[in-house]
């Protein structure tokens, strides 16, 4: 490895390239040429495994077998099948993570089954500017079951916690990408009697999340953004084993049941975190999710992880330079999977980019956000992006009518 | 269209498929030769235009434009335009339907937005031996909300309905095939102040469905069985839309908001039944139930359900020639998309059935289920299922022990 902490030239680039443990994962990846995708954290692009893998669903077990594939091709044990790789990649037991629904869904259940657990003591916590489908779900569900609901100043959600609390809480900030400590922030609810639910949807495949050995006892997460299964692929729930006993979800559904095909009156939560699913799942999104998950098998987290902060601090260097700003944290300092770049003229930027083959995306009202996904990005790429963005300010073209023009989803 | 109303010869059948308005729907489907398929009750068959939906789904969408796809193919906009071609097979305006999440979800979604509307009056009833998730889901549901909550007996639950009650009823039911008379039921209903909620799962795509002129104001329904959208494709809410704007979701998720790339803390409900759409659809599965509508584009419901009709009164002028018994609605009465034959050895019949190229379906303890959708079964082929059904009793080949082996779902 290169001796600085990330690269300050192309040259550079070039070596910490030559020398990238995990230079082969570009591979797995189909990404159309000429393009450097940096959007990882809101869609991760697609892998030939999971590619192979929705076809496998389509023709060899929908069109072929039927319905018989609930049992030849195993769709009936998907969310559990699932379940264990993306433990793998948070630090905890194979059997404690289960796939389906959506986060938002996920985030009801588990924090209703948990709220149900501690009876009316509980109180619902949430910070504002807290991923907005997170705020809007907890406070329903507050609502729905009467429980005390506080929407906390961002970064204060852990200060002043109280007995029977449930705090919720992105590992990773979504504008920032700003990493919560999660080892301080269990010590504090723990202190407390409180309990901290976490949403990995921007860490886990991003970090090296070892959530057990950190006390982290609840989380749900996202699996379309550095997961790569897809859009809209389906979430997963994590639940310690030592405290999955004592929840009952909200959702009873009959996949949940520890005897679905017993066709019983009465519902039976099944063993372990098995119960959280609900429904019948959606197989193809879910099977192109468990064909995506293959790419992890080789890699280390520890590698993902020290990549991706390099190439945010070769990001903010530049940024740096030419003497724009950011509000991730900054060099040296852990960050999530992408840096954040704030200007009045942040859409512009990410429009201009996007013309000369960069794509980035924009949070309203003035962040570019700048994915840097290490499976599939060289530092030589983030190095050109950087190039890119260092010429477009130069010229000025951002500020050309074509760049203003907002597309219905940005 | 010969004379008898239902084949009663194969010569007869044959004259039936020549006079057939749906003789050429067959042609859509892409089903393994040699097999009648009778399980579209469970899970409907691939479409060629599903097959090309998936395809361009995730070949043109997600490898090539990413993260784009949410405008570039409307991704985003998938929940209500799926929703206005099942909006037409139920009888109901394009704008009140809306496509996403589960049938179990999406009935805790309706049924805790009503009663939160009606307060604390509401009881929850549903019947015994109704579909096990519905019960599921209903019970915790009212559980969570501190309502009463009541499991009538069958074909009970719409006696003795008071003002602020909410009814959930399978308009077709999973086991006999016997179809709720909507339209009494909502005269009963209205008169007491109360509310029905339909669960559509075994009536949609297979009934001639009208369900504004009946009165009925709120329902669910599935998709993967005669709507034929793939395993566990997202399942459909409808809303009368003089009824929605009271509504308010109990899983308020962004997707559902009224501006959901504002990035607000604060939720506001979207306009229409829009608002019931919670977290990121599984797009995979959302654009395999794309294509799979198509088929119904130039279809008849009327022309559907007359030859579901023919086709359940064949099998049952079969099952009472072979001494057989059924649960099912008799010849000349209005039954749903399937007919179940009941006896002991039916999970053998089924076994005997499926070596022989006719795959039924099975539930415990002791039915077995012939799914007889109309698009893509023939009369002759019924006619040869009956046939091979007869066979199969009278050469006890069933008795053999091959065909006692369960699998893990049946």
């Amino acid at each position: 490895m290169p001796e600085s902490s990330y690269p300050k030239s192309l040259d550079d680039a070039i070596a910490f390239d030559a020398a990238d443990p995990l230079s082969e994962a570009r591979a797995a990846f189909s990404i159309p040429d000429n393009l450097t995708y940096l959007v990882g954290h809101s869609l991760g692009p697609v892998t030939h495994n999971a590619l192979k893998a929705l076809e496998r669903a389509a023709q060899a077990d929908w069109r072929n077998d039927l319905v018989g594939s609930w049992n030849t091709a195993n769709w009936i044990d998907l969310p559990t099948l699932l379940g264990a790789p993306i433990a793998k990649l948070i630090g905890v037991n194979a059997d404690e993570v289960v796939v389906c629904d959506s986060v938002s869904i996920n985030l009801f259940k588990l924090v209703g089954a948990i709220a149900r657990a501690y009876g009316s003591e509980a109180r619902i916590i949430v910070e504002q500017c807290e991923f907005p489908t997170d705020q809007y779900i907890l406070e329903r569900l507050s609502e729905q079951m009467r429980l005390d609901f506080v929407r906390a100043p961002a970064q204060t959600g852990f200060e002043n916690l109280q007995r029977g609390d449930i705090f919720v809480r992105s590992l990773v900030d979504y504008r920032t990408a700003e990493v919560a400590d999660v080892v301080e922030m269990e010590a504090l609810a723990a202190q407390a009697g409180a309990v901290v639910v976490w949403d990995l949807s921007h860490a886990s495949g991003i970090l090296n999340l070892q959530l057990a050995d950190w006390g982290a006892k609840f989380a749900v997460g996202c699996t379309y953004k550095y997961l790569n299964g897809g859009p809209g692929a389906p979430a997963f729930i994590y639940v310690s084993a030592d405290h999955v006993d004592e929840l009952e979800t909200p959702l009873a559904g009959w996949l949940g049941h520890a005897e679905p095909f017993g066709f019983s009156d009465h519902y039976v939560a099944a063993p372990g975190v098995t119960r959280f699913v609900a429904g019948t799942p959606p197989i193809l999104s879910m099977t192109a999710l468990k064909g995506a998950l293959d790419v992890f098998d080789q890699l280390s987290l520890a590698d993902i992880e020290a990549k991706v902060q390099r190439l945010g601090d070769m990001c903010l260097a530049t940024f740096a330079a030419l003497g724009l700003r950011s509000n991730s944290p900054p060099i040296g300092i852990r960050r999530g999977g992408h840096v954040s770049l704030i200007h009045t003229d942040g859409y512009a930027f990410s429009q201009a980019l996007a013309k000369a083959g960069f794509k980035t995306d924009f949070r309203t009202p003035d962040t570019v956000r700048f994915g840097l996904c290490p499976l599939y990005l060289s530092y030589s790429d983030v190095w050109r992006a950087m190039q890119t963005l260092s010429a477009i300010l130069e010229s000025e073209i951002y500020l050309q009518p074509e760049y203003a023009v907002r597309a219905k989803v940005t």
